[in-house]
């Protein structure tokens, strides 16, 4: 077999087989396939597209081309949630909790990354005590005993996609939607689980800009996942404007133990029910979509969710107070309003840009060597379609910094007030089963 | 400027302007830009195309990215000929002193080259004395006294065309129209042409395979021709069969002095014929073609052609002799016929399987280190459409080998005869002129 007669053949839009697909991860991962003729093949897949059959066997060769995290220790079907990434995207910190307390295990493998805020494990860190330094052992056990709990990546995962990754950033092939899809599902396959429910978000904050793009990719995973013989659904949820108010890793951690109280903001218990209820049916724990809709809002209703939080962050180490009393979460020395410059509707709040400026109050990692202030952040008040007065706050900037005077101009330009009517987005565009 | 963009704008197929393509040749020669980007822009290029204007740019940057041989000191118009390669093509011996001796400046830079024969240096080095070991101010002295001379290839001629090739061989994009014909098309604008005639073969023995293929090659050069101020002319001739009978050295230069003195095989003296034609119109040493073929065939019937070879091959040292008398060239040890094995008309001879077998008695170099046989080839004696009876011989090998049972198994199966009347191919398809 020869990488040359792969790279023709998908040139020419043939399919690859599973031999063909194999030979390409395993000669690259190993080095032995050169730089040069994966970008080839990369632009001729994203230009000539692959099949259902192709995007399996890819997700599965790049599955084995490292280790894979065994859960066969934990009783029941590990359901993963995975998102596609968005602004103030508090749907984690909710969700473990929340489907753990109707009987769903969770077995969550979380990282730190880039982006506009920490990953799950930094929002958890603003619980003074909390840790995820815990044993493969402990981490069953815990899960097993507790349902619920949250270990740091480890292993070397999915190194295939890792360096194709990092090829595909430099050579203009990432947004292809048989590549991002195999890729997703390549890592979350690795990472052990049974069944995988997917968050697609669309619109400006989201990586898929256009819905029908996120529709693409929501079934492309869904297909590959059901594919190979791992139960996968997918929710297309809206990410043109930040998902709940907060923005920040404190912040997000307090909106998180509102919503578990049945306090949260209204779009974001929405679509964690909407998540929650794919997770609950995945695992066995519902008959279908209605049952497990009940089941999750009768946990939030008599607190059981809440409690799940609790002994989740107590058996980790977590101080317990803390998520009795949010306020012991790290404040930021500054709180100040960005009061509305006239009165209208909102008609856009603009959501990657909120996003940057809550990186650039300390929120989030420009780099990896970057440091995340866990304090800092943004709480929306308002929402696209709300009514503000002239000098009524739009949002409070959690700041540790004083001077911030380009973060309010940013923040001002990315937040559109008209004096038309404005209807609030959709929040869930639409749900992929198969 | 980044070569990200440049790649994902040829990705999205827009038009890459002068300056983009001029940052990406300028990079890549310097090693700026490393391999894996520009093989993701090849496949893009080789998937999305490229206007006329970016294939002139792409041509231009290539030409610009080394050394320009410059012939100016040497009186009127230099047209260059380039052929896409076949087998036993002879036109290059033959033209070159066809066209000077009607007033045509051949000033003649050549190979040697891998193939299936020699280059054309490889080819005169079969007259003894002869060389081209000359320098470049004998060279243009001989041009200008004799209108004729050959020298070796020298000087840094289109190294981004020689390390994009590389690239290229190894990652599927060679057969690429707008790449083909513009890393064809610096290469004899670098050598210093004012004008050029373009032998684009197509059939079985040609890297063309496919008629309409080659047609869009030959349209997609005299375009780049016409648009950098260099005129260009084509035609698109057959390589289905070996043109003319001779494949190798020592009798193609047997071939081509037979063709010079009018007693050449028909298709290669026709092909010469047409081809220089093209060339002394473009040189404006007739107002049409009319007028251009009649001088070729007074040329040639005068013995003014067969003059100015002996003048050609004499004043770089070759000995005239050998031109009065070619059985004074190399000869091989054995030749040995190949009878026809029943009686019928010849329906293919594969051109390709003809040169392979050429190389393998030694004519044509498979790697860069292999040594020419300059006495050995084949000489077919029937071509596509003759009759032949059984016993009759259908070529001669001429060999240094004594065992050459699987050559001869080879010829065989390239050569069908069939019961039914089969005509000959077209030698000529079409001609391109703008």
């Amino acid at each position: 077999m020869r990488m040359y007669d792969i790279i023709e053949k998908k040139r020419d839009g043939e399919e690859l087989t599973r031999d063909e697909i194999r030979y390409f991860i395993d000669g690259y991962t190993k080095g032995d396939i050169p730089d040069y003729q994966a970008s080839a093949l990369m632009m001729a897949t994203y230009l000539k597209d692959m099949t259902t059959e192709e995007r399996a066997e890819l997700t599965t060769a790049m599955v084995e081309s490292g280790d894979q995290i065994d859960l066969s220790a934990i009783e029941g079907i590990k359901v993963d949630k995975h998102s596609t990434g968005g602004v103030g995207d508090t749907t984690t910190l909710v969700l473990a909790p929340l489907v753990a307390s109707v009987g769903v295990p969770v077995a969550k493998m979380s990282g730190r990354g880039l982006g506009h805020t920490g990953g799950t494990i930094d929002k958890l860190e603003a619980i003074p005590g909390f840790h995820v330094e815990i044993s493969n052992e402990e981490f069953i056990n815990l899960v097993n005993r507790n349902k619920a709990a949250v270990i740091g990546q480890s292993g070397n995962l999915t190194p295939a996609d890792k360096k194709l990754y990092s090829l595909r950033d430099v050579t203009a092939t990432v947004s292809s939607i048989p590549l991002i899809a195999s890729s997703i599902m390549s890592k979350k396959i690795a990472s052990g689980a049974d069944a995988i429910v997917l968050d697609v978000k669309t619109g400006a904050g989201a990586f898929m800009k256009d819905l029908e793009d996120a529709k693409d990719l929501a079934q492309a995973m869904v297909a590959i996942g059901n594919r190979v013989g791992r139960k996968t659904m997918a929710v297309i949820s809206d990410m043109s404007q930040p998902l709940g108010y907060a923005v920040g890793n404190a912040l997000e951690v307090k909106e998180a133990i509102d919503t578990l109280q049945g306090d949260g903001p209204e779009d974001l218990t929405e679509l964690c029910i909407a998540l929650g209820s794919q997770m609950v049916l995945l695992a066995g724990q519902a008959e279908n979509m209605g049952e497990a809709r009940e089941k999750l809002e009768q946990a939030i209703a008599s607190g059981k969710a809440f409690e799940q939080f609790k002994l989740f962050i107590e058996s980790q180490g977590g101080d317990p107070a803390v998520v009795d009393n949010p306020s012991l979460l790290p404040q930021a020395a500054h709180k100040i309003e960005l009061p509305a410059e006239k009165s209208g509707t909102v008609a856009e709040i603009i959501a990657d840009e909120i996003g940057t400026s809550a990186m650039m109050l300390g929120a989030g990692r420009a780099t990896k060597e970057s440091k995340i202030d866990l304090a800092v952040g943004i709480v929306l008040h308002k929402k696209i379609g709300d009514y503000v007065k002239k000098g009524e706050p739009l949002l409070t900037i959690h700041s540790n910094q004083e001077k911030i005077s380009d973060i309010k101009e940013r923040l001002y330009a990315s937040i559109k007030i008209t004096d038309n009517d404005q209807e609030a987005p959709p929040l869930v565009y639409d749900t992929i089963s198969q």
